[in-house]
């Protein structure tokens, strides 16, 4: 069985501890597995000789990847940067995650994005704790290292700190998308901002980092890191470059701030009914990294999106909890799903109200209840202005009809019933009594 | 004798020591001392408040003043600072020099312009106190505060630097000229520069200081100062902005760099030589910032400047020198000066030189040695292709008369002398041999 396929066959299964490889697989073995799926790897022919020096001396990659102890809960999304890490891994190389709570701990200002919290030295092991048991989803963290930055930035003086941003210009930190933006469009860049991707390129440093891993929205920072490290005197890192997986939305990255993530320690239901929801353009991009598919059952799965979108989101929102929970997990997520969705129907079990045809609220006329007092007294509607408006956007059903009228009336008869639903997944049985 | 004439008349005399005045002036009295040849007071209503407030609480004002210890040495151009600082103390606030150590000794590099030397302790002791020794001739430095940055700098962190750095945008940064300007022909700028205004303005933090004075090429960094004191919840100093006294070359400030400067300490007949050689379109700066007249004294020396810039610009270089050294030394160098070049006339003594007309660099031929070869056998050029360069510059003059050909020749017999002259006061007496 060729090194490739084994590895492949290997990543079908969940990773519950990884054994270290004794010998360094050959160069160009290595290279394809870490190319794989990235973006970019910048540059090539430096990690090759990288590898091949390792290889000859018996010395693994130090590898690099940060982490935000104010963030500690990983999505699918991470899962495509870590399943890297685990290829390294796999590969004989050396994962370090460099937490950084050095801003964590201080609480510094951030400038133009939203301020972070300043966390307790508890709050932030107790964050990389967690970070590390749902990374160990993935890969084997018993074999990562975990460092602290603040170990080196703590001791940095104004000296130190003088020397590091000389080695960097305005017009190349300017050059950064986000930056370049906010200062053609005249908005507050502070000048603390340029100490940040110095810094994170001073972890580079102080690790003497191989390789850093990042997504295309970290490319400015990681090639400042291969900069600075030139300028002390240290072999630049090679930087991967990873794709970012865009969220449930179909816009923009996933991320808990825009809330269109799906966590990997979700319930099983929540993520299957995540996955469903995600735009068929977004299908093919999901099933390359999320999917975690390689060789002929990838192809299978993109042909399939291609053929029939419907059923390759069903295929794949069961890999995906297949891949995080188990099979049966993933199975029970699916019938779930079906009995809410697919069927249309009504779940067995909601709310059950009863309501009196004399509540002023129902406003019963002619044998008919008012549709938004109907709603807000069944509890599915905070009130009338709030019933109105999910009318007129399409949100409600009566037994199964969408009802966009916001002065529809719905038939109102002792001893009668009505399912009311709100939006897919919320319901009421309504009962209407004397 | 109201308390401005007063001053004035003290003005006059060289300071020797200046006594502590018990009370504070009026307001109005101060403010028009201290606005006399500044550029810019920003603001002047807060200047103002500040002097009602030190009146009424009996708080001297505390002056601060930048000194940078790899620059000990002062020139007239430094003088007009020290002046008002002299003004001050008079009108009894605290002067405070502010010896720039921390970048001296830690010798960071400074990006753009020439690297700064790194000194040792003793190195910025010893340039500290030869400053201070100088700027004697100018103000009571017995009552000088003198205080060195690395006190407050050295103990700074990542963490308190980043909260500096948060207090000040990148775009206001790239607004300073030489900022904007590098900026905008692509010239390199390194982060780091964008610290030194900051810490520079820290230092204003850590004194709390109430005025700093600069010259209008420090303009930017003092409003620096206003902005960061505001953001560590201090009332931002008022920026006392000075004229900057053009040099010799009657086109860039004197500095020391352009040699371009009057050294105070430099012997009478330089600063009488140099002034002279000012061109007449600074005379009235000069007589302004340089001659340190004031009211009739000061109209009369303007008046003369038009109506005779030749003999205004010698009493300008009497001034001068009486100012540094006395009358006497004044009368002396005056002599001296019109010895050398009024009367266009050689020196009384000047470097002898035999040489024998068989010397192979004379190329003597009908009675005439070569002129190039004749000005390097005599000294007054290291190479024949110096000499040419000086002799087609019109810098060559032999007894008296400016000699501008290359191949010219001057008359050689035995028992004969020529004077030579290179520029305006390098002679030598040549004696020809057989």
């Amino acid at each position: 069985m060729p090194h490739a396929a084994r590895l492949a066959s290997r990543a079908r299964r969940r990773v519950r501890s990884i054994r270290r490889m004794t010998r360094f697989a050959p160069v160009n073995e290595q290279m394809d597995e870490i190319r794989r799926d990235a973006v970019e790897v910048i540059p090539e022919d430096e990690l090759a000789r990288k590898l091949e020096r390792s290889a000859r001396d018996g010395r693994p990659l130090r590898v690099k990847q940060g982490f935000d102890p104010t963030r500690p809960d990983l999505h699918i999304g991470h899962a495509v940067s870590l399943r890297k890490l685990r290829t390294f891994q796999e590969l004989g190389h050396e994962v370090i995650f460099v937490v950084g709570d050095y801003t964590a701990r201080v609480g510094v200002p951030t400038g133009g994005s939203a301020p972070r919290p300043r966390l307790s030295p508890e709050e932030i092991d107790e964050n990389a704790q967690r970070y590390a048991a749902q990374a160990g989803h993935i890969l084997d963290v018993s074999r990562v290292r975990i460092e602290y930055n603040s170990r080196w930035l703590a001791p940095l003086d104004l000296a130190a700190i003088l020397e590091l941003t000389a080695t960097y210009t305005v017009a190349r930190m300017l050059e950064r998308d986000d930056f370049a933006k906010r200062y053609e469009e005249g908005r507050a860049i502070s000048v603390m901002e340029f100490l940040y991707p110095l810094m994170q390129a001073y972890d580079s440093v102080a690790l003497e980092a191989d390789v850093e891993l990042g997504g295309t929205d970290q490319k400015f920072n990681l090639l400042v890191g291969r900069t600075v490290q030139e300028r002390y005197g240290q072999e630049p890192q090679v930087c991967l470059i990873m794709p970012l997986l865009r969220g449930t939305d179909g816009e923009q990255k996933m991320s808990k701030s825009y809330g269109n993530y799906v966590g990997i320690t979700e319930p099983a239901e929540e993520m299957f009914g995540k996955t469903m929801s995600v735009p068929d353009s977004l299908l093919n991009e999901w099933i390359r990294l999320a999917g975690t598919w390689e060789g002929a059952e990838l192809q299978e799965a993109l042909a399939l999106a291609a053929a029939d979108p419907y059923r390759a989101k069903r295929a794949l929102g069961r890999r995906i909890v297949a891949l995080y929970h188990d099979a049966a997990a993933a199975e029970g997520a699916e019938a779930h799903f079906d009995r809410l969705f697919k069927q249309h129907a009504a779940p067995d079990e909601m709310p059950e109200v009863t309501l009196t045809l004399t509540d002023a609220a129902l406003r019963v006329q002619d044998g008919g209840a008012w549709l938004p007092g109907l709603l807000v007294a069944a509890g599915l509607a905070g009130s009338n202005s709030e019933a109105i408006r999910l009318i007129e956007q399409g949100a409600i059903s009566v037994d199964g009809a969408k009802l966009t009228d916001r002065n529809g009336r719905v038939a109102a008869n002792a001893g009668g019933t009505a399912v009311l639903q709100r939006g897919k997944r919320h319901f009421a049985r309504v009962h209407f009594a004397e």
